[in-house]
Formats: structure tokens, sequence, C-alpha cells
């Protein structure tokens, strides 16, 4: 028998569980809590786990893996409650986006007799929430593995066989690497959100502003929906969030030079330059996500299959990108 | 006989055909013209337009009302081509997000015994162009008229009169405020996507960041993926656009002094207010864009009617939000 508990039952948690029932692990049973009431009773009907546990110590009592996919802020405190739980050998892994902290933590909190391994399944920018958990939702997509100083080398090992087993690549990261990299696109997102609500909000004509607000600023303003807490920003970065600060400031300064400069061909024609370079990188970005579970779920859409990877790509960019990526394609192709 | 001639039959033209069409208004004859070949056939069939027409002279010729529904960059190339046909007393409108040149090409460019009016259907944070174009879509929006100097006056009223006929909400506003607004709503988050794109792509790790960047780097990035050019944003805004650069690094350097404190529960405690501040302001804007025609939407796809208000906000706003902004009306109540 393998014995794993999950600890948090949301969209990653129960994903997790399902992915891992999938795997056709002999003997693999599962445990699972969260603090929401319905969650554990809608994942063991998604076959998520075997069985709900009431307390956050019995899910941790004799696991082999333990996951824990609570929000981060809280990672620190399920730690403390299962500490005295876990058995010698056990091996504690994360889900969270910034790994310094629940390195740390762990560092401090749990037994000598177990491994931390920290974890990050990288969804990429076509993860569909909305559809709900699923086991595919790891297929092919990174999977960064940050293990602690203290931990065997044979649970590593374990760890990233198991992350092959529900399909995805695992991905060896320096944490400080990894963590300034989340501060660029998970925090300073979330900070130029908070920045631009502010800007406009606080205008005495916010009125009239915000009747004129539409798309842009609805797509801009996403992430601060997200609920986010200071300590996920100013716990995790160790300065990488000001270093990225300071670059979006340098790249804005730039932008603002442009547009402020008399109106003239030249500025004109670098800021269309500057706007069409930053279209690209977006869609080669969204390009490089398309995975073989998004091909699937949009070839269930379409009437007729997409024989080319440019149909598919118009479903998540729609066509004029698709084209405009087309476009790019051939003329890198006749550059090189 | 009224004849209305739609130039451009995208979301919007189609949109406001349908509208028309629907309003009831006795002798109307619509018809329009779009670049792309398949757009007035489809315009025809939802019923937006009675006839097709090959030319934009054609859809000017003996027309009582022009309206401009293409991108601004090419308004004024419509304007030089229409203006020989256009009848004495036609009414010349348009529907772009910004004002002060389009006033100034009309100026410039239409005749004497013309009455140019611009027009901005402000569709909010909640219209989905994926729906496709409809009838209601302006229904209780906001309808922004900004007349020429030279305008009629009794022609702004009987555009004004339409444009309830429609069930949208006749707004006059300032033209450099307006144009100002857009600046903050429309054109700096353009801005701000570009310049999240460049500070990240351009670094020499970007293949992975790119690996960690999800749902808040795409969000933030999304209008960059608008074909947005220079043009729009250089020659409408008359300074509005630096003014919003500013406005809002100076914003992001109060957020970037509070993270670069040393850690303290003071900072934190300021940024989590902050953060909790942008958050409330968003679904106070989100909330009053919640219009009829989303919550009939937003009812068709629920098994039982939601009874209150608060339900069908979840859909929107998902329920944590939604709990949040209930908790937010609660405190301002217990306040007053």
């Amino acid at each position: 028998m393998i014995k794993v508990g999950i600890i948090g039952l949301g969209f990653i948690g129960t994903s997790l569980g399902m992915a891992l029932k999938q795997a056709g692990i002999s003997g693999l049973e599962i445990v699972g809590t969260d603090k929401e009431r319905d969650r554990p009773t809608k994942a063991q009907k998604a076959g998520a786990i075997d069985r709900t546990v009431g307390r956050l110590a019995d899910a941790a009592r004799d696991a082999d893996l333990v996951i824990i996919t609570t929000p981060s802020r809280t990672v620190r405190d399920v730690m403390e409650t299962i500490s005295y739980r876990l058995k010698d050998g056990c091996v504690v892994t994360d889900t969270g986006d910034s790994k310094r902290p629940v390195l740390e933590w762990a560092e401090e909190l749990l037994p000598r007799h177990v491994s931390f391994i920290g974890g990050h399944p990288m969804l990429g920018g076509n993860a569909d929430r909305a559809g709900g958990p699923r086991a595919k939702l790891f297929q092919d997509r990174p999977y960064a593995i940050l293990p602690a100083k203290s931990a065997d080398e044979k649970d590593v090992k374990d760890l990233t066989d198991m992350i092959r087993l529900i399909g995805a690549k695992p991905y060896y990261m320096d944490v400080a690497e990894h963590d300034s990299f989340v501060a660029a696109v998970n925090h300073l997102p979330v900070l130029l959100s908070a920045a631009l609500l502010q800007c406009t909000s606080t205008s005495p004509s916010w009125d009239d502003i915000a009747k004129l607000a539409s798309d842009r600023y609805r797509s801009v303003t996403d992430p601060s929906g997200s609920e986010v807490k200071a300590e996920e920003i100013l716990g995790a970065n160790d300065g990488a969030i000001v270093y990225w600060i300071d670059a979006f400031i340098q790249e804005l300064y730039a932008i603002r030079r442009l547009v402020s400069l008399e109106e003239g061909d030249e500025s004109r024609a670098e800021l269309d330059q500057l706007l069409s370079d930053a279209w690209d990188k977006r869609i080669s970005w969204l390009n490089d996500l398309v995975t073989p579970e998004s091909v699937a779920k949009a070839n269930a859409h379409r009437e007729r299959l997409p024989t080319a990877s440019e149909g598919l790509m118009s479903l998540f960019i729609g066509e004029r990108q698709a084209r405009r990526l087309r476009d790019f394609g051939k003329d890198k192709r006749s550059r090189d």
C-alpha cells in the first residue's frame, strides 16, 4: 500500500488526485481534506480521493506522501499542525508558486526524518480553470522540483518519477531564480493591476472614467481579482519584486519618451515596432503553451479536425493573430 | 423613407444595424458595406441591413444618416471618400473611442451642409464579444454624443432620440475630457501590457520565465493582442496619455516603497489595504456594469433563477468576490 494525503482539494489538489488515481499505481490509497466543507465530497466524486478525513493530522498520519495545495500563506500553519504526525521516511511536497518561504518553513518545522521537496506545476497561459479539475491538467507541462537541502536523494527521485507518471515534465530550477521569475510573471502583474485601479479610481472624474472602461481595462485589472495578500508578494521575493518593478518602469519610461515626442513619423514607427514586437512575443508565448490536451479540447469543438497547427492556433488567439503568426514564422524562416 | 448607411459591419456596426431594425422605425432602410467580403452577407442574415452595397460612396449616397464604424485610423479616409456623396442635411456619426481627431477630420473634410456628431457607445467590462453582434448590446449602456461645433442642433436632437430608441443612454461629455479618460482606460492598458511583455521577454532568462507565466501574465498582456497602432494612441490624446503614464508611475512608486521596506507589519498592512481597496474598486466597477442583458444571459445558463443580485453577481465575479462584495456592502451600510 502507498498512502497519499492531499491537504487542500481545490483545482490543483483535486486534479493531482485524479491524475495519480489514473496513473495506474497499484495499491495506492489517497485520503484528502479541505476546510471548505463541500470540496472533499466533490473530490471523491471526481475520483481524486478514496476517502475523506476531517482533520489535517489525519491526512498526514501514516502517509508516504503528503501534498499540500493550500494557499501559500497557510502552508506554514499546515506544516506546524502535521509535523508531529509524519511517519519516518515520509515525503512532503507543496504546489505553491513561491519556494523560498516554504523551504525555510520546512527546515524550521518538519522533523529530520521527513524529506521536504517543493513542487510547482506550471499550468501556462492556456490552463482553463473554468473547465474544472482534471487528470490531464499536468500533461506535458513543466513541473518544477525544488528539494530542501536535507531532502533524501532517493525521495527526490521517487517524487520525480511520480511527476512523470502524471504526464508532467520534471524541471529543476534554482530557488532564487524560480522565485524571481515568479515575481516577474505572477506578482508584478498583481501590482500593475492594483496601480492601474488606483491611478484611475482615485481621479475626481472616476464616475465618468468608469463608464468608458471596457475590455482592456478589465483584462489588465483582472489579477487584482484573485485574493492576493501582501504576504505572498513581500515574503517570497527577497528583493526580486523591486528589481522587476524597476525593470518595468524603465520600459514604461522608454514608451513615455516615444509618446511624448512631437508627432513625427519616426517615433510613431518606433512605437508601432515596439507594440508589434510585444504582440509577437505574446503570440510565441501562447503558442508554446498549446498542449496536447488543449489540442484535444479544441478539436472537440470543431466540426472538422484542423489539419495544421495554424488552424488550432486560431482557436486560442483569433484568426488575425494566427495569420500574423504565420507571417511572423515565414519572416523568420526567410531570414534564416 | 429614412435611409441609413453603415460603413463597417463588424461587431459594433452589425449590432447597431440590428438594434435600429428592431427599434420599429417606420420606413427605415439600412444599407451597409465592409471591405471584408463575408461581413455584409453575415450582417444581412443577422437582420442588420436591408441591402449590401459594394462601395463606400454608395452607402453614403442619399443617406439621411451615415454611421462610420471602421477602425479609428481609417475614419479619415472614409470621410474623404464619402464627402462628395453626402446629401444636404445628412448626419454623419462614428463609433470610435477617441473623438478629437475625428472631429478635426470632419471639420476639414465634410461639407458644410452636413452635421457631424461623434458617437461612442460604451459597452463596459461585461460586453461579451464572443457572443457575436446583437440588438440588445446597447441596452441601458451609456452612449457618448460629441457634436462638431458646426453641427445642427436639431440633428443632435434627432441622433440623441435614435440612441434612446436602441435602448442606450445618451451621454454628453467634453471632448478633451472624453479623450483623456479613454487614454486612461483604453490606451494606458495597451502600453502597460507592452511594457510588461518587453521587460520580461527581453530577459536572458525568458525561456524559463515563459514557462512560469500563467493566468495573471496572460490577463495583463491581453490588450497587446488587439491590433493597436501607434497612431491610435499618439494621434488622439494631446498629451493625456503622458499624464496618465505619470499618474500610473506615481502609484507604482508608492507600491514600490511598500514592498522595498524592511519586512514589517506596517508596510504589510498598508499593502494589504491597497490591494484590497483596488479589488473593491474593481468589483464596484464590474457591478455597475451588470446590464439587464447580461442578467438575462446569465439567467439562461442557470438551472434556477437567481433571486438576489448577489446570486447574479457571482456568475461574473466568482463566489468569493461576490461574498466579499456583500460584506463590503454591509460594512458600508453599518458605517452610514
